[in-house]
């Protein structure tokens, strides 16, 4: 009984959470530090009576407190449940069936899901061997569609150049606060082709909470609004909006917990390089490692055995490759020494 | 630079929030109860740290308490961030472009636009003047959309004959608990083609905090997560689900609402009948009840200008209407004062 679309279908996999055992979880890039304690204090004082109440639909405090962040103003800004959700509504507001929308073939691995989901067309594009963006391939579609720092390769590119082009592109910038990048939220603010897209689920440590944003141009956001109120009106609750403004205002914390998580990364890079696991500087919170014998899924199978979870892609030029989140210095040093034992 | 698709949408209108001044609120079919004060204890006892996780994608727990509820196995349950988002992924998961999907003329008016987000066709079939279905032309299409009661008419029917037929039927049963009437939860989970719809919006009384469900055969339900993995694979947080659950358990509290709604519902409506405004009895959570003058927006803004909200449809069949959410006795004595005022 289901539709054709639904059958056809290929979803996206989500790391996986098993509930056999205690892991060290460094599979889905969440952050190893707690929210903001503010945001306990959300919930401590939520009114629950309220909660009978939909919620404010158009999100007007937390898009005030987004715009104050940005340095945009209110109707630049749009929020969702999830930057997943917000990516979704921006490929169903920018692309046409007609014009296939291109993006790399190592990023994201939604990207493609969401186009089916919607009846888009895309092409994929090679990154270099280095496994940077072919800019010029890029170009000539109905659209383009890039994470920035890319996953999983952790890597940064300044894609300035794309802000103002005549076709809609989609930069999605998840894991920008790990990264000694400028966001170019502003830029697409003042822009009628750009949209940025940021979650509080990494680097503000609320995966829990589901809360995303976009930045956009007005008309961008008309179209982003068009789409979410031809779905679910009230896609953020009320608590949600609030756990959200709470972590934003929290601006000391959320440096301290960066500038950790920061430092943890670039130090355990320079162990998996020491390791064998040859691995590029990362401007996000992994690490993409290449495995010595070349054998990504023996490798993920062993540190699961072990007690750690990370992301093994079985797909074109990532097979060789672990995606490993940055966690706490213990949880690094524990995977350090099942990965020296490993390779003795 | 919008898609077509986002252009041409014509989005659905949620009733109004407005912002300037304190309403009584009879537009959008809140509970006027609180949900369970269980509720409250969820939130104050939340582990805000785990917030730093992504959410359980499976709701494994709360889909476990859904199928006690409703005598199902896990597998009969999926989970979404309100039942609007369940009956999107609904109408992508069942439906096929080709074959157009039928509902009646006057129900919830979101359905037309689910159409229209995922590029299907649709049939609407006129409610016979009593505001019944129209049984023999709902068939006949690629697929029937029921809700049950019906809204805005706040009808029940027995639809039983429309479980088992060999097209995929979605019943939406957002207001099945103020009814007297039968839910077809567990003959849809025991069939092939029919889905049924539930919200905590309403007779939970947790509208801000988004969660619906569909309970049916394993093969929709793989559907919707097939569906919901293609969109958001985390789409209810870690709180709305605990707070589902919470407020699922309390059935005491739960069933002491629901009597003081419909009673209050039921004393409300012969008052709106004394005064003119002819009502037919409810088994939901509200009233449609037409204007004695037949001037349905006029009444609105009579109503609104007095400091109650309620909802008028500008809509054939619906414009010599008003849709009045059941509020407190002392909400609704209110109104019926400013009603009793407007005729004399």
């Amino acid at each position: 009984m289901l539709s054709q679309m639904a059958k056809n279908l290929v979803p996206y996999t989500a790391g996986e959470q098993p509930r056999d055992r205690k892991y060290i979880k460094l599979n889905t890039n969440e952050n190893p530090y707690p929210p903001s304690p503010s945001v306990q204090a959300v919930l401590r004082g939520a009114d629950y009576a309220a909660l009978r109440l939909y919620p404010d639909l158009d999100c007007t405090e937390l898009r005030d407190e987004i715009a104050k962040k940005e340095g945009v103003k209110r109707e630049n800004v749009f929020v969702g449940n999830g930057s997943d959700e917000v990516l979704a509504f921006a490929f169903a507001a920018l692309f046409d069936k007609e014009k296939p929308v291109r993006f790399a073939d190592v990023t994201y691995s939604f990207y493609p899901v969401y186009c089916a989901l919607f009846g888009l067309s895309y092409q994929t594009v090679p990154l270099t061997q280095n496994f940077l963006l072919n800019r010029k391939e890029l170009c000539g579609g109905g659209g383009i569609v890039i994470a920035n720092p890319n996953a999983p390769t952790g890597l940064y590119e300044n894609v300035s150049e794309f802000v103002g082009m005549n076709v809609p592109v989609i930069i999605d910038e998840a894991y920008i606060d790990f990264s000694r990048g400028q966001s170019l939220a502003t830029a697409a603010a003042n822009s009628q082709n750009a949209v940025v897209v940021k979650t509080f689920s990494k680097s503000y440590a609320l995966a829990g909470m589901r809360c995303g944003y976009a930045v956009a141009g007005a008309e961008i956001i008309d179209g982003l609004n068009r789409v979410k109120n031809a779905f679910n009106s009230y896609s953020v609750n009320t608590v949600t909006q609030a756990a959200a403004m709470a972590a934003l205002r929290d601006k000391e914390y959320f440096n301290g917990r960066i500038a950790d998580v920061v430092r943890t990364r670039d130090a355990f890079c320079d162990t998996l390089n020491r390791l064998g696991y040859a691995c590029a500087p990362s401007q996000t919170n992994f690490l993409l490692a290449t495995v010595p014998d070349g054998n990504g899924e023996k490798a993920y199978r062993f540190l699961k055995e072990n007690g750690v979870l990370v992301r093994w892609f079985n797909a074109p030029r990532l097979s060789d490759k672990l995606r490993i989140t940055v966690g706490t210095d213990e949880e690094m040093d524990a995977l350090a020494s099942l990965l020296e034992r490993r390779e003795k």
